[in-house]
C-alpha cells in the first residue's frame, strides 16, 4: 500500500473534512491539500486552522491534478459531485467519501463509473454534534470504525489506497455491503437522531423547562444539535430503511404504552429489563 | 433553619440514598445515620462505603427515634412507606423523599397526614444510569436543582428544615406544584427515558451491530441502563402525563415520517433546524 499522496482534494471543509486535513498533515500523508467548498468563508476558516493548504470553489478544476479525492459533503450532494469528479480526475486518481448513507452513493457510482471502479465508498463512524471547520481536530478518526464498501467491481489498487488511508489515521476497517449498512445505521444512528430531535421539540413545547433538565435529557438530545443539512440529506438518501425502522419503533413504543395504560407492573419490569439487556448487548 | 440532625433515617440505600448519607457526613449534618432497606446486602455495601452508620430492615422501628427521614425508594413504594412513617415517627420529626414523580406521593400525604404537614415532597434532578450504593458519591446533589413542594398545608418549620437540607448540600431549590412537575418531567425525563429504552431494543434487533455504534447512539441510549424498578415505578405513578406526552411525541414522529416519505427537502431542513433551536432553548 502506498503511504501518502502528492495532491489530496477534500471536498467540504466542515468537521469531517477539516479533521481529515489535520489528520493527513499530522501523519505526513499529503504533500499538498486543497479544500473545495461552496463558501469562501468555510475555506478561509479551514486555511486558518491549517486543515488545508489552499482553497478552491471549483471542484472540476481542483480534481484535475489530484491523486486522492475525498468527498466530505452531505450525502445528497455526493452523487452529483461523483459525476464531476469522474469526468475531471486523472485515471490514476482514487476517490472516496465519508457520507453516513451508502447505498444511494455506491449504487450511483456503480452505474456511472468505469470498472474496475476507482471510487470506493467509506463511512467513518466519527463525528460530533459540533460542526464546521472550527471544531475540526486531527484525532477525530482515531480508534473509530470505518465501514468499507467491498466487491469485485472495485479496483484493487484503489481499494488498497482507501483502506490504507483509514488505517494510517488509526481507524479500524469493517466491511459491510451498502444495503446492509443502510438498514443497520438507520436503526443505530438515523432513527436515534430523529427521535433525539423529536424529544427536543417535545420538551421545548412543555414551556420554560430549563431548571428541570437533568443529565439524562442532555445526553438523549445532544445529537439534536447536529448540522441540519447533514441529517436532512441522510433522510433523503436512506428513506426506505428509516421508514421501515420507524415502523418497528412504533411497535416498540405501542407495547410500552399499552403496559403503562394497563398499569402492568410485571410488563414494565420486563420492558426496562429487556432494554437494559439490549443496551448492554449493543454497546458493551 | 436548624443545620443538622441527631438521627437521620435514609430509606433505600441505593445511589440516591447512599449519596445522601455520604453528603450528610461530608457536611457534618447528621450525628447518626441509619439506613433502612429490604436486603441486608445493600445495607452492608452502604455500611462499607461509610454512607450509613447502621443498617435496619425495620422501617417503623428505625423511625421511632428519628429527627429526619428521607425516603429514597422507587416511587410506587413511597406512599405505603409514608403510612408506616406517619404512624411511627415522633411528632417533631420531618420527612421528605426524592422520588421522580410527585403528584401521587404528595396527594397521598395530603390525604393521610395531619396538617400542618411534616412531610415535604422533594425531587432532586440528580442521578445516573449507574445504580446501587457502590456508585454513591458525596457530591451527587451539588449544583443540582431540587424541585420542592410548597403550599399552606405544609408545616413551616418542616419546610424550612427540608429546604435547608438541600441548600446545605449545594443544591438549588425550584418550587413547582406536584401536578405541573409531573406533566413537565414526563416530557423532559420520563418519555426520553422510555424512548432511549425503545431505541436500545430497536438497535439490538438489527443484529450484531457492536462495530457500527457511534457516540451518538451511546449518548441517546445511556439512560436505558438505568435501574428497571425505578423506571417501572415512574411509569406506574405518572401514567396519565406520560401517555399524554406520548401522544404529542407520536404527532412529532408522524410529521417527520411524512416529510421523509415525501422526500420533502425543505420540510426536513425545517424539522432539523427547529429541533436544533428547541434543544438550544431548553438546554443552553
Amino acid at each position: 500500500v502506498k503511504q501518502g499522496w502528492d495532491k489530496v482534494i477534500i471536498v467540504g471543509a466542515g468537521l469531517l473534512g477539516g479533521s481529515l486535513g489535520l489528520a493527513l498533515k499530522k501523519h505526513a500523508l499529503a504533500s499538498r491539500i486543497v479544500g473545495v467548498g461552496r463558501r469562501q468563508s468555510s475555506l478561509d476558516t479551514a486555511l486558518e486552522q491549517g486543515a488545508i493548504d489552499e482553497g478552491s470553489l471549483d471542484l472540476a478544476e481542483a480534481c484535475a491534478e489530484a491523486d486522492l479525492i475525498v468527498l466530505c459533503t452531505p450525502a445528497a450532494q455526493v452523487p452529483g459531485q461523483l459525476d464531476t469528479v469522474r469526468e475531471a480526475m486523472k485515471p490514476s486518481a482514487v476517490t472516496t467519501d465519508v457520507a453516513s448513507t451508502k447505498a444511494a452513493i455506491c449504487n450511483h457510482a456503480r452505474q456511472t463509473w468505469p470498472q474496475p471502479q476507482r471510487f470506493i465508498g467509506s463511512h467513518p463512524i466519527a463525528g460530533s454534534e459540533k460542526f464546521g471547520p472550527e471544531h475540526a481536530f486531527a484525532e477525530l478518526y482515531e480508534d473509530k470504525a470505518v465501514i468499507m464498501e467491498t466487491g469485485d467491481h472495485l479496483d484493487p489498487d484503489a481499494e488498497a489506497q482507501v483502506r490504507g488511508l483509514w488505517t494510517a489515521l488509526g481507524s479500524r476497517l469493517v466491511d459491510v455491503d451498502p444495503e446492509t449498512h443502510d438498514a443497520v445505521v438507520a436503526r443505530t444512528s438515523h432513527i436515534p437522531h430523529l427521535l433525539s430531535s423529536c424529544l427536543a421539540e417535545l420538551a421545548a413545547g412543555a414551556g420554560d423547562v430549563k431548571d428541570l433538565i437533568g443529565s439524562g435529557f442532555r445526553d438523549v438530545t445532544r445529537v439534536a444539535e447536529g448540522r441540519p443539512e447533514i441529517w436532512r440529506d441522510i433522510c433523503l438518501t436512506n428513506d426506505a430503511a428509516i421508514l421501515d425502522g420507524l415502523d418497528d419503533l412504533a411497535t416498540l413504543i405501542q407495547e410500552a404504552r399499552h403496559r403503562i395504560a394497563q398499569g402492568d407492573r410485571d410488563g414494565l419490569d420486563e420492558f426496562f429489563q429487556s432494554a437494559w439487556d439490549a443496551r448492554r448487548k449493543v454497546v458493551d
